[in-house]
């Protein structure tokens, strides 16, 4: 099987993409062969907020009801995979959509949120996020990692702070996982994991993700999808071929205003950090170029098995794992 | 001047009460001499029931103007003093009601909010309670802090964990408080304050008020005004003659119900701490009874003008510090 026909047939899922979602931005997940994704509706927005950019979100897959679908289970997946189309995941890089009510939590799942990150880069009820101090996870965030288990949603924790995410790491009886980090053995950055911190999450039954975020990646904008495969190979050889999986973090379609309100506390408070100029990696530039990525991990060395795992089996069995269904 | 002229002639301001708003509590109030006392009008509450808590108390307010009267600055409370009415200054036990907008601290202030306290006994945005681990102020705190000092509202600490309060202290350009707090040097409790945390605050210009909430006083419910005196005894020995005043913590007219909601995080969620049967020291049981406390404070051998200063003055002079007028 040749690469193009391999990524044809592989279950290719993408564990985080922040796009501005529209009808171009579907039309490229299907060009990427995209099976199923990640799609964040909230970060720093509140309850009604959120809600709100579900409603949204409800409207525009219906409205584009002949190339995407609505993902609430792995059985949604593999239909999705059936009937060519992509599935859209719902979730959240922010509990902050919770407020301080432990029942929305059963209210989000209902609505088909299958991921959540507890903290997005700062302090929440739950615990704190990479880019303050961390005071670990608080006893209200206890409560919310037990409720998460009970309804059947994932923990993420690629924004959350160190302490805090050992310690949700080990408050959860079902598997967490970083959606979409990269490894601070190729560059130093508050948002890249150690070595110990995967092996950590690894040891613990979680899941990693990789990203291609280039301000991450080693050689930042000029980075190609060869310092990505460089990534997911390093972090590969940390946590096995069985618990690695895809989580690009694309922004695609968004501008300048989404990148301040990204970078800002709660959107509009103080500067947390600068990403400066954002490129994607050369020859993964956009979702519609997923094949490539396929193409680079068999030139790499991969297996054909490695790779249908790293592209998206992966996080199909542990999906399940959280979900039950 | 004997003991009740005293009291009839000094302002007289109670820090911090949380009793259930009604006009036969005003009644008793006036019956007690007090000149002003800072009413608790959100704890787990968010911003918008909050504004509706201040609605209805602007409604007590005006339906029972012929003995309360509104207070948001120090003339206010002289005004209040003169016309032999109770002047209602309202504030937070959590800054919870600011949510995660900045801009919610003017508009709290130009409602009549004239105290907020950091965070009741749990983790919130700005920092950890005393009933849980604390990993300091956060990033937004740091925020809130300086906008609460812009726009004139006076931190509060009482049920602030040791590290948030150390930090709010230190960044706070303008005096804040224990509204209402017992020292651990004569009871060890969570909620107490050591020497340390005393002479601390003290020694950064700010203000404590001593409570007299018997699961705090060293003879529990079986504590009587003599033992409330002996706190204020430990405490001004320690914070000096103009840095000191009363803050009773007063629940009049609340019943089971309401210490179950005070008890647990949000209102709802796991519980903290149980109190037990809550009777006030005997000779100060109700609002009504404060003229008793002069008369306490005469007795024990506190002069004329320091009993001026601890029932009233100081309160007068800090608010009027943080306030501005």
């Amino acid at each position: 099987m040749n690469a193009k026909e391999l990524h044809d047939d592989a279950i290719v899922i993408d564990g985080l993409v922040i796009a501005k979602w529209d009808r171009e931005l579907f039309e490229d997940m299907r060009k990427g062969g995209l099976t199923a994704a990640n799609c964040t509706v909230s970060v720093w927005e509140g309850f009604q907020n959120t809600v709100n950019n579900i409603v949204e979100m409800n409207n525009l897959i219906e409205a584009n009801n002949d190339i995407v679908t609505k993902v609430k289970t792995t059985s949604d997946i593999r239909r999705a995979k059936q009937e060519g189309k992509t599935g859209i995941m719902m979730g959240f890089q922010n509990a902050h959509a919770f407020e301080d009510q432990l029942g929305y939590v059963q209210v989000f799942k209902d609505l088909g949120v299958g991921v959540v990150q507890m903290c997005y880069n700062t302090q929440n009820l739950v615990g704190t996020g990479c880019y303050e101090r961390d005071g670990g996870l608080s006893g209200f965030g206890h409560e919310i990692v037990a409720e998460m288990n009970r309804v059947g949603i994932m923990c993420d924790l690629s924004h959350v702070g160190e302490k805090t995410s050992r310690e949700v790491i080990e408050a959860s009886k079902k598997p967490v996982c970083y959606s979409h980090c990269l490894p601070s053995g190729l560059k130093d950055h508050p948002r890249n994991k150690s070595d110990e911190e995967l092996k950590f999450i690894a040891d613990h039954g979680g899941f990693v993700g990789v990203t291609m975020f280039a301000p991450f990646l080693k050689n930042g904008i000029n980075s190609t999808i060869e310092d990505y495969v460089e990534a997911i190979d390093y972090i590969f050889n940390l946590v096995g071929e069985d618990q690695i999986g895809i989580g690009t973090d694309f922004t695609q379609g968004h501008g300048q205003p989404f990148f301040e309100w990204l970078t800002h506390d709660k959107g509009y408070a103080r500067r947390l950090t600068n990403f400066g100029k954002i490129i994607n990696p050369e020859g993964i530039r956009t979702l519609g170029e997923f094949p490539n990525l396929t193409d680079a991990l068999l030139r790499h060395g991969f297996s054909e098995t490695q790779v249908r795992k790293i592209m998206g089996e992966n996080w199909l069995r542990v999906l399940g794992d959280v979900w039950g269904e």
